[in-house]
C-alpha cells in the first residue's frame, strides 16, 4: 500500500488524520492557510518534511482562495497567511524553509494577476511535493548501504512515508534497503506522549511486510544492553550549522545509549532541514505542547490529580553523538561546522 | 494520609489494588497462598518488598486455611502455597528471601500444632511488615544525608509507600529529607507500561504535599541536558553480589545519562534485595510480561495490528554507574563484591 500522506484532490489538500491513525484511516481536507495551520498545529500532519509540504499548500490554498480580492485585499491577506502558517509549530525548520521558498516564488510573479499568481503556487507545492520523494529515495539510497545484511535497526517517533510526502527519511532508508534486497528488522520505540512509534511506524512497516518490533521507549537501553541493535537510524527536525540534531524528545537519550553500546547513530536529513542561520542546537526553539498529551492518551487519562506535568516535544542530540547525516547528497560522517559549509557551498 | 499498601483485617490480608490507581483507592482481601500469588502475578501489589511482605501472609494465610487438616495435608498444602507463591514473579528477590524466612520459621515449630504454627507464622508476617517499615525509616534517614537543601530528584517506578509495607525506600528517601526540613522536589518518569511513575509515585508524592513534576520516559535526558536533576535515587528488585543492580525496565538508561551529566545515581536498597547468591547482574532472571502491556493501557489498544512486541520488566545497571547503595545500615558508595560482602560479615 501506497501512503499518500497528503493529496491534492478536488482543488483541495487533503490528509490522513495522523491523530486517529491506526485505529482509522481517514483523509481531512483544507481550503486555507488557516485550516492548513490548524492541521498542523492539531498534529493531523506531523513530521518536519510533511508539514514543509503542508505549508506549502497552505500558501498556494490561501492564494486560490483569495485571487478574486483586489489587489490590495490578496496581498494583505497573503502576508495574513504566511503569518499563521509560520506560527502553527516552531521546531521544525522544514515550516519555514517551504514558506520561504514560496515567498519567493510568489515575488517573482508579484505584478501578475492574482489567480496567476495562485497557479504558479499551486504549482510549486506540487514540486515541493514531488521533490521531497525524490529527495527521500536519494537518501534511501545512500543510507541504505550503511546498513548490513540481516540489520536490526532501531528507530524512534516517525520518520516514515507519513512524517514526509512519501516514502520517508528514516524509515526511506529501511524501504531502500530491502528494496536493494537486504534483510532489515525494525525495533520502534512508541516514542510518548503521542505514540508515532506505537502506531504510525508499526502500522507503516506492517504495510510493508518490513519485520518489526514495538518496545516502550524506556526498553531501548535493554535491547541494546542484549546486543540486539545493530544501528539506530531517526529523522530530524532540525539541525544547527555545527551538526546538531533537533529530533522528536527522547532522541537523545537513545544517541548517549548508542554510544555507550559502539552502536552507529545516524539521522536522515533531507538539506532543508538544515538550519545553517542556526550556529548550535542550543539556539533552536524547543516546543513546549500541551498537559493533557502527558496526562494519557486521547480521553483516557492516568496520571494523578494535582501532578505537575512538563512536555518538551523535542531534544537536541549534540553532533558528537551523530555517527553520520544520511542526506540527498551523501552520508556526511561525524559532522560539524566545516562539512556542513561545505555542503551548501 | 498514611498509605496501608497492606493491612491485616478480619483475619485476611488486604492489599490496595494498584492496578486501578490512582483513578479509584480499593482494598481487595485475600484468603489464601494461591490468591495472594494471582495478586502478585496481576499486580495488584507489586514492588520488592511490598512483594515480600505479601507473600510472607501468603504463607501465613495457607497455613490458617489448611489448620484443621491432617498433619500430612498440611505438609502437602504449605509446600504447594510456597511453590505457587515462589512462581508468581522471577525478579524481585524479596519474594525468595520472604519465603526462606517463613520456611525456617516453619521448620523451627514443625512438631507443634498445625494451629501453633499457623499463629507463629501470622506473627511472622506481621513481624515481616513492621520491620520493612522501620527498615525503609533507616534508609530514609542515610538517604536524607546525601540530599542537598533544594535538590530536585529524579525517580523511576515506584519505590514508595506503595512498593512497600510503608514509607518507601527511593520516596522515603524523599520522605525523610523533607520530615528533616529540606525543600525537595520530585521529577517522576511515567514509567511506561504499567505507569507506576504517573498513577503512584505522583499520587504518592501529591499526598504528601511534595512538589512532583511528571515526565514521560524519554525526557529524562531532556531534563538533565537542561540542568533540572540533582540527583537520582530509585529503588531495585535484586542487587547481585558484584553490585549490579535489577530493577524497573529503564531504569539502566537513566543510570547511563545522569553518568553522562555527572549527576549521582542512589539505590534505596534493603539488604533483603541484595542477592549474594548471583555473582553479577547477567544472572538476574529478567520476567517478560504480556504483550497486552505494551499495546496500549488497560482497554485501550493503540499499536498497530501484526506488530511483534517486547515487554521485558526490568532491567540492570552495572555496579559501576551505581554512585551508592543506600542500605538500612548506611550508604555503601561506588559498590562491589568486596564490599557487599563485609557488609553481610
Amino acid at each position: 500500500m501506497k501512503v499518500e500522506t497528503l493529496r491534492w484532490s478536488h482543488n483541495q489538500l487533503e490528509m490522513i488524520d495522523q491523530r486517529i491513525l491506526p485505529a482509522a484511516f481517514e483523509y481531512v481536507s483544507y481550503d486555507s492557510a488557516s485550516s492548513v495551520a490548524e492541521g498542523i498545529r492539531s498534529m493531523v500532519v506531523r513530521g518536519a518534511p510533511a508539514i514543509g509540504v503542508a505549508a506549502a499548500y497552505g500558501v498556494a490554498l490561501e492564494a486560490l482562495r483569495l485571487q478574486s480580492e483586489s489587489m490590495a485585499d490578496f496581498n494583505i491577506g497573503m502576508d495574513a497567511g504566511f503569518s499563521t502558517l509560520a506560527a502553527s509549530r516552531p521546531t521544525a525548520v522544514n515550516l519555514f524553509w517551504a514558506l520561504a521558498r514560496m515567498r519567493g516564488v510568489w515575488e517573482s510573479v508579484a505584478e501578475q494577476s492574482s489567480a496567476t499568481v495562485a497557479q504558479r503556487l499551486l504549482a510549486e507545492a506540487h514540486e515541493v511535493l514531488a521533490e521531497d520523494i525524490r529527495i527521500n529515495k536519494a537518501m534511501g539510497a545512500y543510507g541504505a548501504a550503511l546498513l548490513p545484511d540481516g540489520a536490526r535497526v532501531l528507530t524512534h517517533c516517525n520518520a516514515g512515508a507519513l512524517a514526509t510526502a512519501g516514502w520517508g527519511t528514516a524509515l526511506g532508508v529501511f524501504r531502500s534497503a530491502v528494496e536493494a534486497g537486504k534483510n532489515i528488522s525494525v525495533i520502534a520505540d512508541e516514542t510518548r506522549p503521542f505514540l508515532q512509534g506505537a502506531r504510525l511506524t508499526a502500522w507503516e512497516m506492517v504495510q510493508e511486510n518490513i519485520p518489526v518490533t514495538l518496545i516502550t521507549d524506556n526498553m531501548a537501553g535493554y535491547m541494546m544492553a542484549q546486543g540486539e541493535v545493530d544501528a539506530v537510524v531517526v529523522g530530524t527536525d532540525r539541525v544547527a550549522a555545527n551538526g546538531d540534531v533537533a529530533n522528536k524528545i527522547g532522541t537523545y537519550m537513545v544517541a548517549v545509549l548508542a554510544r555507550r553500546h559502539d552502536i552507529p547513530f545516524y539521522v536522515a536529513c533531507p538539506l532543508s532541514t538544515i538550519d545553517m542561520s542556526i550556529a548550535s542546537g542550543a539556539s533552536i526553539p524547543i516546543e513546549e505542547r500541551s498537559e493533557d498529551e502527558v496526562k494519557g492518551f486521547r480521553e483516557t487519562h492516568w496520571a494523578a490529580e494535582g501532578v505537575t506535568i512538563r512536555n518538551p516535544a523535542f531534544d537536541v542530540t549534540p553532533a558528537e553523538l551523530v555517527t553520520g547525516l544520511i542526506t540527498e547528497r551523501g552520508v556526511i560522517l561525524c559532522p560539524d561546522a566545516p562539512k556542513l559549509r561545505e555542503l551548501f557551498r
